[in-house]
């Protein structure tokens, strides 16, 4: 019998449980999946940040903390998590993700925007370019940023990935570094923030990366919230440089109600909706790396305390 | 030396003149390309449905019509056309289609709207289902509909298409005749209307064809107006049974400003614009049907006269 705790917020408990037994089962692997266990018996901890738990000292048994969450940021530093940490690639998570940037994509590539808004009578047809004819710029490669990547290069997008170390990627242009990212901004109609939240990727966008985007680009940040300087995107979207931002993630969440993003008439607000995991397809994830942990395999996708993802 | 009469309205001369005088000289034809020329003179029309040229008789030298528009059944039963009638099957039109229809489909499929409406402080995540749970289905499987329906495939909808006769897709679930529009209409939650518009396909979505389709069901109509029975549409928007509907055709265009369409809360006008012709691909494919209809070779995209397009 394996001992599982779900540290996730109680609330989610009805989002996963059925999921999580099921993967288990499916994994022949037999387990007491419980919210509420003595912290000496647990094997396995599946994680989310915004849980309850956050002194990891008492569970001298524990093999490997799994996190629900793809980004790990708030956990990697914590120093009573000595035990292996895995966060979550989750294919439902990854397919979100990129509808959620591909069709925010579209929605300004076309001025959706405009159409939904139009008035009765407005017969003005404004037709934009071909997709060919918008570049489009991902900072961060990682398994999201690749994945938005080809996808959008599939619909014909001119896709250029910027990445801290060097990367290729067929059908994308690849650049790296602190001049890459110049390079990567100075033709980006389209910004997307794909980046993993690290005191090295703090405020990327900044005043100063902001104004070598062409005027009127759009950035989307389905990323993390701290990968902007916020009074610096604020200040370019009041003095035109920057046309729109839709932004999914906020140092603060949910983003308080009197933020100059909710008021300001450049900006969406998604409330953290861009790549949620999906229970069932999670749930085969953690499964299988409580199984490949009893078989003495390594764990899908360890995170490297080091880099902080 | 070839004379070529550009029969389009006047005002799109600036719009091709370059494009077409630059395909002409790629192609390595003499041509003289006017607005006006002597009908006796003319070898062949460049035309526009929407342009003044309606009696083709006193063209008696003009070797082939050449059409800028994809669908031609405002000319196709014009019995003082007698000469071949080429339609327009222009690579970036295609493209823009793709681009429009995913674009929509995927404002549709996560709610945008919702999110462009959003009020301050409200952090309601709802998160959509995965593309490969919203079924989409393209009614019309000519060019357009199959490069849609292959974009919509490979973002991961579930993709049906149907048309009059038989076709087989990879990747699509194809279903034609009548009784396969049923099949199509009953699990579609997103319905994509790229028929030709003949006596045949008048009215395909009607009241009987609109109560198959699932409660809540999104209409994009990127094809013809005539493709839809309007009061059935605005009956069925009313009683709920049909989610909302995205119109870019219409049976008068421009939409009369007190059109019922422009007011309807759940019906999204946009101009005409999901499909429109780019100038430099388009003058390619013109160019290439001179160059074909001089060497004797069969023109591309030739409209079989019997069937409408």
């Amino acid at each position: 019998m394996i001992n599982i705790l779900f540290a996730a917020p109680p609330e989610r408990w009805d989002f996963y449980a059925d999921a999580l037994h099921e993967a288990l089962d499916a994994a022949a692997i037999t387990a007491c999946l419980s919210q509420d266990l003595p912290p000496e018996d647990v094997d396995y901890i599946i994680y989310a940040p915004n849980g309850p738990l956050r002194d990891f000292t008492l569970y001298t048994r524990c093999k490997a903390v799994l996190s629900l969450w793809a980004g790990v940021e708030k956990i990697v530093g914590n120093d009573t998590l000595t035990m292996p940490l895995a966060r979550m690639v989750d294919d439902g998570l990854s397919r979100g993700m990129v509808e959620w940037v591909t069709g925010h994509v579209l929605r300004h590539h076309l001025d959706i925007d405009r159409d939904i808004h139009r008035r009765p009578g407005d017969w003005t047809p404004r037709i934009p370019p071909l997709a060919a004819d918008r570049p489009v710029t991902i900072l961060g490669l990682g398994t999201l940023g690749l994945e938005c990547g080809k996808a959008l290069a599939g619909l014909g997008f001119p896709v250029t990935g910027w990445s801290r170390t060097t990367k290729e990627v067929p059908g994308l242009t690849c650049l790296h570094g602190k001049d890459g990212l110049g390079e990567a901004l100075k033709t980006a109609q389209i910004v997307i923030l794909l980046l993993p939240d690290t005191p090295a990727t703090e405020n990327t966008l900044n005043a100063e990366t902001l104004s070598m985007l062409p005027q009127g680009a759009v950035i989307l940040n389905p990323g993390r919230g701290p990968l902007i300087d916020d009074d610096a995107l604020l200040a370019a979207l009041d003095n035109g440089h920057i046309g729109h931002a839709t932004l999914d993630t906020f140092r603060i969440e949910p983003l308080p109600e009197d933020d100059p993003y909710w008021h300001h008439p450049k900006v969406t607000v998604t409330p953290h909706i861009a790549s949620e995991t999906r229970p069932g397809t999670a749930a085969r994830v953690i499964a299988e790396n409580i199984r490949r942990s009893e078989a003495g395999e390594p764990l899908l996708y360890l995170v490297d305390r080091e880099a902080g993802y």
